[in-house]
């Protein structure tokens, strides 16, 4: 047990119980995976760190906030620098969206090049903790190379499952980690299932996100550096992508943990974007009514998941934020891509920019304001998935090695 | 004229000139780009920041190092988070090359994932301090994007040169960016060539870094930040590969200017390494003779250059430094990213890890000690170049969604 944990907490039947290895599902009410939510001590926390010692901290990583994470402080932590990405205040984008107060978090910016590296570095800590020597998922990718990443650098086997689907970026980055890639010939409900198969058969420390309880913790970290980056002075609106729902899960909780500990003074509301190809979660906000499953008919691959393992905790953060959900198309993720790129160079992978989309969508509507302060997170980096960036910009001018030629075409290009 | 600044010298002639907008050549003896020094007031750096200063400073980026910057402190800077990339102790990749005291600089880990922003941020600071509104440069993909992606976050235009073999990835990138993107038909240096005169003609911001003295001084932060990320005790080897040339001179100016302010005791010997399918600088290194163009015959794209562009500056870090060059096969190279990856969960590109490739060679051939203090520097994230990351690690086993399947299949892989 860690000294600033109390235990687990069914967010269904609000039974808690001690925070043990294994401990998923609720024995209470039932209630299956993704369910349990960590109680922290937060008069434990404020003993054993200030807002003013952390704002002074030079660990330049998540683990600045360790007295908000379910691990133990001396546990061994593999080396890569996760966390502490950059907030920006990027002046093109703000203009052409028409607001005075945007910022973009881009969590592209770290070691395997997404957000998941959160989750994943405390999924290798802990499976260390409980001396499990393989670490397992199911992915759409990110959490999969992430997880294979972090595996590498704290010396551990992974075995990651993903949808034949998954782009080739994702896949080579975790086959150079070293995991052994189960390339699942199905949607990406198959593949979990499969996974949480094999893991149960094997007895491999299980990171699947939507699951474990302790990966949430890991992503809330974004959300503790948004409040440090605009020195603790929290913002109207933080708005990012769904697809299971264990991130925008993660967002909440790290408002609500700093809330409660006295480090900030109000909560943001949260919102939530989905593709209109795959979106049950938006459905099911916008009709209140139960989430059902959909197709999977997006180029937004980390987000095309048509049976969210996260729903509960997705739609709890929304909806205790007073927050919304809203749907995007493909084009409008194509556009953002290029707009986020052309006004502040940020790259995002598509998933990784449909915040941003449905920002634009939301502002219009008139339902965030123009001079509200929001945080737009960008979830992956566009590197991952070059196929859809070329879609989205198109081949180059070619010319041969000549002035003279290079002028004609240029003539057809008035705008240089 | 910047304060700290006092003119550019002449590495050949040693002439002393000042530094005005547009001196890339050496007016006294009439030597081509690539020769001129920033030369630094050191009195004037440490009146403006002491070290200890700067090891509080909580500007996490390379701008925490202004003093030793060739631009203005109130010029305009766009938002990228540039630099203070993470310095890792990789225990996995020690261990596999039986080194006690290895350190791996993640350079991939830069806003457009290479250490080539470095210099594209000081190109569009001074093209804004010059009041141009258009940057240019040729590239064989970093220095593209990364010039597209700053240019973008500054709200400048910019136009790139890329030979016709660039990579899509790169590609994609620059042109989501919103870049003109000009494939050249030729060679790297037809390319290089081609943006010269194009460069000329329109009277762009040149950040060939190759030219442009100023873009050395960026790439020279990645030694500022090693120095003080190892607490100023500097390494006994940094090891990188070399393409143009132009970053390992920035990796010796950093250091060397480090030494003359009285910042670090002693100076690191620089090991370069290049490709043998495109190795001029390398042969003329180890044959003690002017270099010789070389045909461009290596995965390695960035730092494949067959005519480089700055090769005084390179082999005098190299032979000042009492350094080193090496040449490794791509096999080697391949070899190199999967090790990385595998055994510290670090991703680079062909070129990015080609230091990595060469330390090993150097350390077996005994020149390296086993216990000195290495650093290597991973100058381009293996997203870049996906590619090539499949010949390195192959296809991933591909399993139908059922547990049966899956067990049969894993018992032809013993290793999980």
């Amino acid at each position: 047990m860690v000294k600033n944990v109390l235990g687990l907490r069914c967010i269904k039947c609000h039974k808690e119980v001690p925070a043990e290895a294994g401990t998923y599902t609720c024995p209470s009410c039932g209630s299956k995976g993704g369910i349990m939510d960590v109680e922290y001590d937060y008069q434990a926390i404020n003993r054993m760190t200030t807002r003013e010692q952390v704002t002074k901290s030079r660990d330049y990583s998540m683990f600045r906030y360790l007295s908000f994470l379910p691990i133990r402080p001396e546990s061994a932590r593999p080396h890569l620098s996760v966390g502490w990405s950059p907030l920006y205040k990027p002046q093109g984008l703000g203009k052409s969206l028409g607001m005075s107060n945007l910022y973009i978090k881009d969590d592209g910016q770290n070691p395997t090049a997404s957000l998941k590296d959160r989750a994943s570095i405390i999924a290798v800590i802990k499976a260390g903790e409980e001396k499990a020597p393989t670490v397992a998922c199911s992915s759409t990718g990110n959490a999969a190379s992430s997880l294979a990443g972090n595996a590498a650098a704290m010396g551990l086997k992974s075995v990651i499952f993903v949808p034949s689907r998954a782009p080739q970026g994702k896949i080579a980055q975790l086959q150079i980690f070293g995991a052994t890639v189960i390339s699942v010939q199905g949607s990406y409900d198959d593949t979990f299932r499969l996974s949480a198969e094999a893991i149960d058969h094997f007895g491999w420390y299980n990171r699947n996100a939507a699951i474990n309880p302790y990966l949430v913790e890991g992503k809330k970290t974004v959300a503790l550096e948004i409040a440090e980056q605009l020195n603790w002075d929290v913002p109207d609106w933080v708005i990012l992508s769904v697809g299971d729902g264990c991130t925008i899960a993660g967002v909440w909780k790290g408002f609500r943990d700093l809330y409660q500990a006295g480090w900030i003074e109000r909560l943001p509301k949260i919102a939530g974007v989905q593709s209109t190809g795959c979106c049950p979660l938006v459905d099911a906000f916008l009709e209140d009514r139960p989430w059902q499953p959909k197709e999977e008919n997006t180029i937004a691959d980390s987000i095309a998941v048509g049976v969210p393992r996260n729903p509960d905790k997705a739609l709890k953060a929304v909806r205790e934020s007073g927050g919304t959900m809203v749907a995007v198309s493909d084009e409008a993720i194509l556009a953002a891509m290029r707009e986020l790129g052309r006004s502040s160079g940020i790259f995002g992978e598509p998933a990784g920019v449909a915040g941003t989309a449905g920002l634009k969508v939301l502002v219009a509507k008139g339902i965030i304001g123009a001079n509200e302060k929001v945080v737009a997170i960008v979830t992956g980096n566009g590197l991952k998935d070059i196929q859809n960036a070329i879609k989205a910009v198109g081949e180059p001018t070619k010319v041969e090695p000549s002035l003279k030629e290079l002028l004609l075409k240029l003539d057809e290009r008035p705008e240089v």
